[in-house]
């Protein structure tokens, strides 16, 4: 005794997204076909349509409608900062702190061989290309601080400098209301070898 | 900064799957477009074909793609003996026993009044109507031994006994190759109580 051929399939199917497996994909399954029609033809329109118009900003390779975002468009961003991140949630975060008024790039994504992403994954002769326009002064590694995200930084940081680009990294050590008492003590070591003269 | 609209109502779209909060969705949702757009475009073919396609089976209630499926159409089965169980997946697992013959009624979910779900969610009067069908001599109630499993079983069992249907309910006690040090104190206390005489 099986599922119907068409309930197989959508089990199939929904296995493609992250973090579903057999079980869990049964489980969707069963439930948009006996209590959530509505919300499951709701999202096969919506994944048409975002396939259909969602693409990348051709400058900051961020997801976006237009061919330029928004962000990339606005004149008031100063133009000679570029700030590399891995994610477009990356981006949002870095909004939110107002802390910053330079450009993005978005990897979308972060090296890691094993999962088969290499660096045509992670875009990178798009940021090269990006790097070079002549106005860009200075390319900011924002990747996580994760051993990944530092890889990656660490690679990109190398290409740019054999281009003549100066790099930084975001500024690694406690976070705001650390206690030395419950801080990791990795985070602790680097915030000691990285401290700064007060001026 | 927000995502793109058609991006943003992809999101929530996906939080309409079981398990999914505005976190995962998000997750999804970028990594559908980013790295598995042909797995995106299938899945938004299967949900239209199984919602075009799949209903359920007049007798068992079941998913099915014919109006009446395979197993109850089936005449080797007994047709006097209906069980009773929760979902599809319950039912698959009854199968590999091959420890029964009879045919099944999938109620596709058990009474939950907190989460909504009444006696009409899980078609108790399609239920009835089937278990007066002159041919059925014994209901067997094989919804799960949880707490609302169990609260389900008691009250489908008085609304066919009121109707003058013999109902039983599947065992409960030492599970095969379970030992006595290691069994739950409730499953153990049972098992003590239900305990059978040995011929």
């Amino acid at each position: 005794m099986k599922n119907p051929p068409a309930l197989e399939q959508l089990i199939d199917s929904l296995l493609c997204l992250p973090g579903v497996g057999p079980k869990s994909a049964q489980r969707m399954a069963y439930y948009l076909l006996q209590r959530d029609r509505k919300g499951a033809s709701k999202l096969a329109l919506s994944l048409d349509s975002a396939l259909q118009v969602v693409s990348h900003c051709r400058l900051c390779n961020t997801f976006s409608e237009q061919p330029i975002c928004q962000l990339c468009d606005d004149d008031n961003r100063d133009k000679s900062l570029l700030c590399v991140i891995e994610m477009p949630t990356d981006l949002m975060m870095l909004e939110n702190t107002h802390a910053y008024s330079g450009l993005y790039f978005v990897l979308m994504g972060r090296l890691s061989p094993l999962d088969g992403v290499g660096p045509k994954e992670i875009n990178l002769d798009k940021l090269i290309k990006r790097a070079r326009d002549g106005v860009v002064q200075e390319v900011i590694l924002a990747t996580n601080y994760t051993v990944e995200g530092d890889a990656t930084a660490h690679y990109v940081s190398e290409l740019l400098r054999a281009r003549n680009i100066k790099t930084s990294r975001i500024a690694r050590g406690m976070p705001m209301g650390g206690e030395i008492e419950y801080v990791d003590s990795g985070t602790l070591a680097q915030a000691m070898i990285e401290r700064r003269s007060i001026k």
